[in-house]
């Protein structure tokens, strides 16, 4: 068995997470939800000092945004799209009859006009791009969503659906550059917060296929992701907790977001995993939260 | 323009909730949210004096759980099943041309062994199956997740997706009576403390089709769900805001939950509707939450 299967099992057993029995999916135990409660407002309490908007968005997002932003040339096997029944009465009874056979009945399933958010700061572009053209100093937002990736594991700080608070920037280069910059600061000091042990490095998101090899290449090179890496599994694996994005113009171009003097607006995001990092914190500090160390607890604000 | 329409314009115009192009799928603002976190935390105090088993799901779950509780039979028409793509780089690209033209590229989606929750207590069944056969006591659980349910409509009181707080208790028939009968009467307090207006009414869920009309007959005879309606839309029009229903031993049969002296367990819940709570909270007190009533902003907490 290797570490994430033991650790997975350990959870369990614990009662901390609970198996469905799919690979990746878990139910969540209070002593969890808690903590993953208290790092996300801790996060909140760092980004509150952009005096960000929030914007809180549903666990799914209309499928033709998704495509208008290019999800679907760079990451088309995470995608989860939602189908829905759109039969009769005679339809339904032959769906019925395949179910209790139990034979394949998702034939009779649509596609909706609906997907699975991927990353929480998707929904955000057409909201922007309805406004019209950016402010003089950009903007600024504050984002929470459930994520879905179809990347079924048995490693628990892989799961396919999760938890990501999200800051934006959206405005001219040296905004979104400053911000990035900022915020890579700032983890660096939550990291040190928390007790955990992290360090940033230059990173690549999955693209997909043979083509997609080409632009984990050039999203390297020209520096545009960086990631906060916790050797959860020890070093040689680590684990990505935070990321740091600089999209260039894509979305600005995807959506005709302008800068008030014209020009398609730069944006770029920090990403935290909310259970990936509760799951360091449990993995650092010990399943039992009372034993866990009092800067910890205090940064938490556990004893509130 | 009818009733319903208007308010969602309206909710659209002051920035309390923000359109994505399709019904039912809303961006939230920071106040609307606040006020759900607030409610949530509100009906948490009122069920916490059961010491109940607090659980959290995310928005997703297996697909065969939800057929074993006899989902599709009822409901198919509201299920949203996910599908992912499992093709290769030349699939990949036939797929990215028919998007470029505007085609159907959803033919490539396969369903996965995923649905979304429908309703925050279908994840619950099996891991209280997994335990083995109730307590003398039976159990009492805390819920909530995020549901989703496919009627797009332009009634903002009807979203798809949408977050449901949950109580479920199962053990004995005379326990799970008690206890809908002990939240019907919390649920006049907590309309009270609200300065809402509301009744309890016997109700049905929407089954699906001929058979369906059939069986919620048969569930309003029995008196198997109740719900408290609130005027949103006036007096002719109620929107259910909260429900309180038995079960039977539907789920323990389905689920081969034993109660300790042999015989299947039966169950019930009570459910919240943290959205549609919302609405009739801005609805009944205005848009401007620092004019509600100071009792209500009290019961909220909104100042602390």
């Amino acid at each position: 068995m290797d570490v994430s299967t033991a650790l997975l099992d350990r959870l369990f057993g614990d009662g901390l997470l609970f198996p469905t029995g799919i690979d990746g999916l878990y139910l969540r135990s209070e002593r969890f939800e808690r903590i993953v409660d208290a790092l996300d407002a801790f996060i909140g309490r760092r980004g509150a000092a952009d005096a960000p908007e929030v914007l809180r968005f549903p666990p799914a997002m209309p499928r033709d945004a998704l495509v208008r932003s290019g999800y679907l040339g760079s990451f088309p096997q995470l995608l989860g799209t939602v189908h829905c029944f759109a039969g009769d009465d005679a339809d339904h009874r032959r769906m019925l009859r395949q179910a209790d056979v139990k034979e394949d009945w998702t034939g009779w399933q649509r596609a909706s006009n609906l997907v699975l958010t991927p990353a929480s700061c998707y929904p955000l572009y057409p909201v922007i791009a309805a406004r019209g053209p950016l402010p003089e100093q950009g903007g600024i937002y504050d984002l929470h969503s459930w994520c879905f990736r179809h990347e079924p594991s048995q490693d628990p700080v892989r799961m396919q659906t999760f938890r990501v608070r999200e800051f934006v920037r959206m405005g001219r280069k040296e905004h979104v550059l400053a911000f990035r910059q900022t915020w890579m600061e700032r983890a660096q000091e939550i990291i040190r917060d928390l007790a955990l042990p992290g360090t940033i490095d230059r990173a690549n998101d999955p693209f997909f296929g043979r083509s997609g090899r080409l632009m984990a290449e050039s999203q390297r090179e020209q520096g545009l992701k960086y990631e906060l890496l916790v050797p959860i599994h020890g070093e040689a694996r680590p684990t990505a907790c935070m990321s740091f994005n600089y999209h260039l113009n894509h979305f600005g171009e995807a959506w005709q977001i302008g800068l008030p003097d014209g020009g398609q607006a730069y944006s770029g995001c920090v990403g935290f995993g909310l259970e990936r990092l509760a799951l360091a914190l449990f993995c650092f500090h010990g399943l039992d939260t009372a034993t866990w160390p009092s800067g910890v607890r205090k940064a938490l604000r556990l004893d509130a």
